[in-house]
């Protein structure tokens, strides 16, 4: 029996060994999205406990707990600290297999350095071990950022944010990290969702624009993109439950958007209607801007209507849509790429049925523009998994060019989750090592390396051109 | 090379043998679904041959001998028993990679003490070993039950049916094995389907309720599930192609209850918009009696009419659908959930493309009400495979939390087929056991052996109260 | 670690091993679906260079090299061939986990003799010594297929073709090797896509038949498929998106058809009601003539308009669709069963999310026909990889019957392209090899043999009858 999540954890031969501990530990990491809070690093508050810092807000855990069948307060309510901790400690032990174990665990021992299992009756003593770290070290958020070696961070953020802490934080001595925002625009583009048409006030203020037009709008985002590219921003992102692509003339869309801000509600189909010729728009300038777009689809949000109203959206309880995506997403690009102004791209499924559709979409539009200029975003959210991950790069590598991924992004709210980037490269590591020790890819240290740095960090640092 | 089918059959780690020997294998069986007769129970007779055993009801052999080319004679026709079974052991070399090899030769060992591999060549010599296997022993329904250790099985009945042998079997002296019914109001909800009309009014008579508008059938059907409860039901069980939610008002309802009463076709969606209000008002009645809803979703049944005319369902010519299915089954469960009603609900899919989608189903509804109080279904039908089997936990220990699942039942109409729950046990035994011998969980013996036996039984008869 | 693909390249236990070089290796190849060119074969040319060979017309490698960021002039544009191959071999050291890889690599060692690991830095040499072999052998296509041990190759052919090639070929002398047509009709039923009116005249005109219906269509196809099968045709093929089955009156047919043939754009939906009736009745012709009807669904093809401009289809701008397909596929199977008229039919699809629907389809219709008369396609295009091929197998080997499946085609537009024949015998081997070394299946040579050898070469032999 190996030793449980040792320093070789995941790597099962001795070309994995080699890889992970020669070429990807040290590596730094750029983390080119992420929800991490800029206000927060800004004003790097030390947590008092480990239940403020893994607890307070992460819907993963809160989510394994209440499957286990523990009480609402134990997780959002009012239980103390160490109540709640406890009862994640509870939890854990039956999570056998799901990536929570690891994560905490390989939390727990890079930055507490507490090698004990977490469970039932190991959860009172890891707390006050816990809390004691916390208390003797530094887990101030810029600290434990440095700790973890991250160059670049993207934080997302919406079209009317002022980016004020991401310009403060250019200035602070010492914190040796990019913090740059992602330009968002999903609240411009949901018309048929709740709030649409105060939404659309506000993101008139923030540009400068009456907006009475669909036009309009897309004026208001286009001054809102170049004010972000002012402040850093290389990186667009949208949340997409599948691709919108539905063409229609101007009247129709301009009576689809005076109701939807009438505060009527639309169809969904009507809303694709409005939405499509706004993100061609703004589709047309990231690639001016030279920006990345990112493109999330199949997350299936506020499913538990009761839970929505007691606390809010992204407390727990989304998850994956199945809706087909192969048609509207193929003629989104396209009709990007036939104007010559497609932008970098990147595809990211939360539906792994989805794999091959995606794996094959990247080669529709390569061109010359980048290495990979489509790429296949890595495994997300629900997908962030060994299986998930395996999958994707499986799919990437069978389907595409597996040497000129951008590699892993956090996708976290959290300071401490940079261990998923540990946790993704020895993944990785494993998965190329038994390639080569099977004789299935040649063994060129040169080749090797290139390519395990590359995933790791260097074809993200080309590709985003950081 | 390791020896066929041994005493460590599956388990490819050492761990994994010591998880089965020591916790997995004498467990007793908690089988909450299956198809048996309750009538065969009770009468209790015994096969004459191992054909009547195996050959004249099991449509999975059937579909591999058809597949090899065999006659419809060997399989429903009037061949000899010998012949058939010679038949099916010429099959059976052919399914290399199939579970009824594997289920098949479990059965030869475990109830028949016959240890050779099945092929063409040794079926004429099986035949006559097993035959005399019967002859000399015992081989009756209640007797496979007790030495298989089944604690618990679960019919499924329809909500018409008297119930008579569930209540004569609870007074069989010596047989220590609760037979509960489920109640399943499939012929109730499919409106669209040959037959509703004639079906209607015989569920009108059950309950004593005359039939004359869509709400005299939700009524008709609490009555029976009262009934059912009264004789130990705890289980309910529907079967749809994909969830139906369509709300409608109740006077197109009526009209469309009025249209199929009359005998006219109606539309898929029309039958939507009636079982919607139907369903919702049955899980709400599973909630009330405690009972625990299972949802069956994605078989397309009797695809082949020429065979369907002369034989009937259930006769081997059932495959796979795959529509959309998140969005319905996310909208059936909030309304049951916004209304504080929603029934412990088990999820099965048997296409594995919607693996993800109900692993991450699950969480939107968890609570306090139960340990996983939605359950991810174990694999079914085309799914009870090896690799169905390992998907499903995969995925649940991926997205859910699979140390809380309630495990196996054999979905069955065979006295013989408890062997399948020895096979899931094997399936799981050598996951886990491969997590803990690779250090990806912690071992701790007092752990593993609470979710071990946990999934085997432990977990179930907890769950459903039995 | 195992050397770099070496004799025991995938076969990673002893089992696998000696079913592979005892039984798998020197079976010949039968490949029943390709896109070699007749003419080609006939003319009989060696290639200049190796560029000529591998990289003139290979959409894979091409899609491999654009992924990287190779500028179109490597791939179709005016570099020099020595550029080209250059190029390709950057490309490729990134390929890690892609095919491609595979292939290259088992080419150049069968037909060049070459073990060295082609990349960047080897490139150049490599392509002197590819080329030294060119010039010093013999690299024409009749000795490339009979080198490659290949009795029968089925081309894809256009109903209009005069098929003259096909009769030349069969009086090639020493030319060891059935060159047989397939009949095509994909353009006769794509109603729906530019070119229409123009290819049904052209058709008319092959047939002498003068078309002003829909049904005139279809007289000049049965006409058509007498004449393939006088020339030797055994095979059908046709591509669809998702299975067309839309059942229409005649009279809107035919108003569907007029339109298309004066040139107006058609829906997909009236294109689906032209379609149905005429593929029902190629069908029940295929049946007639004894033919194996060759369903591929899921292509989504010419997804780059800007390249489709310039390159035409068949250059890598195609992905896989995500369609719905197990209802249609149903009912288009059944429509023809219940009239007896089913032929032989083989199943691909593009997307492996459709690969549970497929397994569990074949059962609905297997007969005594043949020996499952309803093939599951081997894994195919984007599924040609070690993965693909491998679920594909496991999920026939889970759903139908794996021993009688008629095995691999190439697919390809290569004469070299038969590595993957080998490529798939040795990952066929290596899954079965496991399933006995694990004690899974029993070890029984005669038995083994047979399975293997008929998933080489035999089932298909037999299945076709060639």
């Amino acid at each position: 029996m190996k030793n449980f999540m040792d320093k070789d954890f995941l790597l099962d031969t001795e070309t994995a060994k080699k890889l992970f501990h020669n070429w990807a530990e040290d590596m730094p990491i750029c983390d080119y999205h992420c929800h991490l809070s800029p206000k927060e690093i800004y004003e790097n508050k030390a947590p008092e406990n480990i239940s403020q810092l893994w607890l307070s807000g992460d819907h993963y855990k809160w989510r394994a707990m209440r499957s286990c069948g523990v009480d609402e307060r134990y997780c959002t309510g009012d239980a103390t600290d160490k109540e709640k901790f406890e009862k994640f400690g509870y939890a854990l032990q039956y999570c056998i297999g799901n990536p929570l174990y690891h994560w905490a665990h390989i939390e727990l021992q890079r930055y507490f350095g507490i090698d004990t299992p977490l469970n039932a009756k190991t959860a009172g003593d890891i707390y006050e071990r816990a809390n004691k770290a916390i208390k003797d070290g530094d887990f101030r958020p810029q600290s434990l950022i440095m700790r973890s070696n991250v160059k670049v961070v993207c934080t997302t953020d919406d079209p009317v944010d002022s980016l004020e802490y991401h310009k403060l934080l250019k200035n602070v001595e010492g914190f040796d990290c990019q913090v740059l925002p992602s330009f968002r625009p999903d609240k411009a583009l949901n018309a048929h969702l709740d709030g649409f048409a105060d939404y659309i006030k506000e993101l008139g203020k923030a540009a400068g624009v009456e907006i009475n037009s669909y036009k309009d709008v897309i004026k208001a985002l286009l001054i809102r993109a170049d004010y972000f590219d002012s402040v850093g921003c290389k990186v667009s992102d949208q949340a997409f439950d599948y691709p919108p692509y539905c063409v229609a003339d101007d009247s129709e869309i301009e009576e689809i958007f005076a109701k939807a801000m009438r505060g009527e509600r639309i169809t969904l189909q009507e809303c694709d209607k409005y939405r499509t010729p706004v993100i061609l728009t703004l589709g047309e300038k990231y690639n001016e801007l030279g920006w990345a777009m990112e493109i999330h689809i199949g997350a299936m949000r506020n499913n538990n209507t009761a839970m929505f109203e007691k606390l809010g959206a992204d407390t727990g309880f989304d998850s994956v849509g199945d809706a087909e995506i192969a048609l509207p997403l193929s003629r989104f690009l396209d009709a990007l790429n036939v104007k010559n102004k497609l932008p970098k791209t990147i595809l990211f499924n939360l539906n792994d049925k989805d794999n091959t559709v995606l794996g094959t979409m990247l080669g529709n539009f390569q061109s010359a523009d980048a290495d990979s200029k489509i790429q296949f975003g890595p495994a997300w959210w629900f997908l962030d998994t060994m299986d998930g991950m395996t999958n994707q790069m499986k799919t990437l590598g069978n389907l595409g060019v597996l040497g000129k991924f951008v590699g892993m992004e956090t996708d976290s709210r959290s300071f401490t989750s940079y261990g998923r980037h540990e946790y993704f490269r020895r993944i990785m590591c494993a998965l190329i090592g038994k390639w080569v020790e099977d004789g299935w890819y040649a063994y060129d240290e040169e080749i090797l390396e290139e390519i395990v740095k590359g995933i790791c960090y260097n074809n993200a640092i080309k590709y985003f051109e950081f």
